[in-house]
């Protein structure tokens, strides 16, 4: 769950062209903050991109670069989902406050971890603390790793059941022993906000039709990019790997704001020459650097799923986190990119507690 | 349904570029059946389509074409959908009739009439004619055009509960004043032979899981692909046209056997581009003549499911049933094509008869 893809597609391709898989420093935050000027960043972009920079508002942050002494040397816009992420938090927050004043209806999330993975841990207290930062109430089962599945199923039971529940997360993955698509299809689909019950995988692909949930991580993806003022009508879109969680939602989603999509993904011969023709490119490999400077179009928005840890020593905690996506050339080639960490990532707790707050509002009639 | 996909898009791409609607003829059924020499063919087609041409076997009806004097001007293979839809039927009699003898079960199909529409009664009464020909036993339920939703959803109910009924089909379009959406999700998904249930879309969308049943156009489309010795994995697929019937299954079906899929629709930039990318072609816009002989890659394999009546006062009808692909301009350019009619339209209902049938083999638990 999270962002964090299967990694099982595309690692060959990875490890045949990069010649090393350290994550390359990102700008430091101060320089994160400074805004570029806007004519300079004009000069710079293809038409097609210089558009959408400058309709960017300071209130859609489309966020700001490292200034450069020589302005020759192009460098993308950081798309900062940290910051973007908060916004919405915020948002989030003022809806329920005027929610609960309204009707004194409070969103509820339930959580249900089984084992004592720690990164399902980590997960589960992030979403935990979202919870508690814009208002929803936080509902946590936690079963021991031996629990059997009719433990779990009867614990989803009891919160499809619950009035005061309006949103059902199982942490992924699930011990060996239990049949995991079994237990995701046995929530029910209005408390379904993870998005990945095949009714509104269906519902998502499906002309002329609406998902009650879209799942978090891609649609954090169009948040970012809807925020960063990019329109998607008319684009060629790629996106690479094709996961449930986000490959798949990520490309019917551009498909249903009407850009041409391609996936892209193990089996495709030439990933390079098809990522190039793309004016948006989703990364959701799971290979760390898979995406280098030569496969982007010059302007080109770049949105960095994978979140991969890749050893090194000298990082205090022996491994730093890197995209699906070769930064320091991207930055070079596109108009737009999302850094890692602080891009995707942010948004994927941000969206779920959006999709919380919309379920509460469906089944109480709230507007 | 059918093989008729919505006219809604693409219409104008085609108005701008097209010098005549008329159809071009097709070689006359005698030509169809002469066999090209192999040696003549392979030398005028690249590598990729030479190696699925004598891949072909004659038991596998990679169909042959008119011979040519002038063999320097290269002429696509016809995949012939009426003889590839017979041999299906065949087999399908022949299941039926060892399913009936070993355990006494007759497969059988619904069909729902609501009014009186020409088209729709056409299309009924060939299922008809199809379940009779190879054993399947049809349930015919007609309706004024002024039945009421309940009377449609209570004719649902009681095939959904009827054992002898294995597979539920309602005509569509329903009259204007039913919601379609709410009758056709009340159809049984295990009797949703149709395919167009979200959950089975939802299935078909999703990796590491199977639908109950593929719609039948698309599964047709795939089928003459299959048959004719063409393999998917690894290869480019365009998908023009994103309709529930046969666009989007479509392209899940291509991207579920590892092609890399692009799908093309009304907003689609360029679209004669993209198209030439593609080492296979589905054309499923509802277009005339849509896909000219510029749009396609030497050697790509064009699956045509258009059949548009176009005006002719010459015609012993009035009109002519032509294609999304200008038939003359893509037989000089394609390994392999449909003909329209005779191509993907006769693959509907045999792919019905068979979904019908791996639902009543299903249901009885009969290998």
């Amino acid at each position: 769950m999270e962002s964090v893809p299967s990694r099982l597609s595309l690692q060959s391709l990875a490890r045949a062209s990069l010649p090393s898989l350290s994550r390359p420093s990102l700008p430091s935050p101060s320089l994160l903050l400074l805004h570029r000027r806007l004519t300079a960043f004009s000069v710079a972009l293809p038409s097609f991109a210089r558009k959408q920079s400058l309709a960017a508002s300071p209130l859609r942050p489309f966020a700001a670069l490292s200034e450069q002494s020589d302005l020759s040397e192009h460098t993308a816009a950081i798309i900062d989902g940290k910051l973007i992420s908060k916004q919405i938090k915020d948002e989030i927050a003022s809806e329920i406050s005027r929610m609960k004043d309204a009707i004194g209806i409070v969103p509820g999330l339930a959580v249900i971890l089984v084992g004592t993975r720690k990164d399902s841990q980590t997960y589960v207290r992030n979403k935990k603390k979202g919870c508690e930062l814009v208002g929803i109430t936080s509902h946590e089962a936690l079963l021991p790793e031996d629990a059997s599945e009719e433990d779990v199923l009867r614990l989803v039971s009891g919160f499809n059941d619950d009035p005061s529940v309006h949103g059902i997360l199982v942490q992924l993955p699930l011990p060996k022993h239990m049949n995991e698509g079994k237990v995701m299809d046995a929530i029910s689909i209005y408390k379904d906000v993870d998005g990945f019950h095949p009714l509104n995988v269906g519902y998502l692909a499906m002309q002329g039709k609406n998902p009650l949930f879209v799942p978090c991580t891609p649609k954090g993806c169009l948040e970012l990019l809807s925020r960063s003022g990019i329109n998607i009508e008319g684009k060629r879109a790629v996106v690479i790997g094709r996961s449930n969680i986000v490959g798949i939602p990520a490309a019917l989603l551009l498909q249903k704001q009407n850009a041409t999509v391609s996936i892209i993904h193990s089996k495709t011969k030439d990933p390079e020459k098809i990522t190039r023709e793309a004016d948006i490119i989703i990364a959701a490999a799971g290979v760390p650097n898979l995406v280098r400077g030569s496969w982007i179009k010059p302007g080109a928005v770049v949105i960095d799923v994978g979140i991969n840890p890749v050893n090194d020593p000298t990082a205090p905690r022996g491994y730093n986190l890197v995209g699906d996506v070769c930064f320091d050339e991207a930055c070079k080639v596109a108009s737009a990119i999302t850094p890692v960490p602080g891009g995707v990532g942010p948004m994927t707790i941000a969206m779920l507690l959006s999709n919380t707050l919309d379920s509460a509002k469906r089944m109480h009639n709230f507007k």
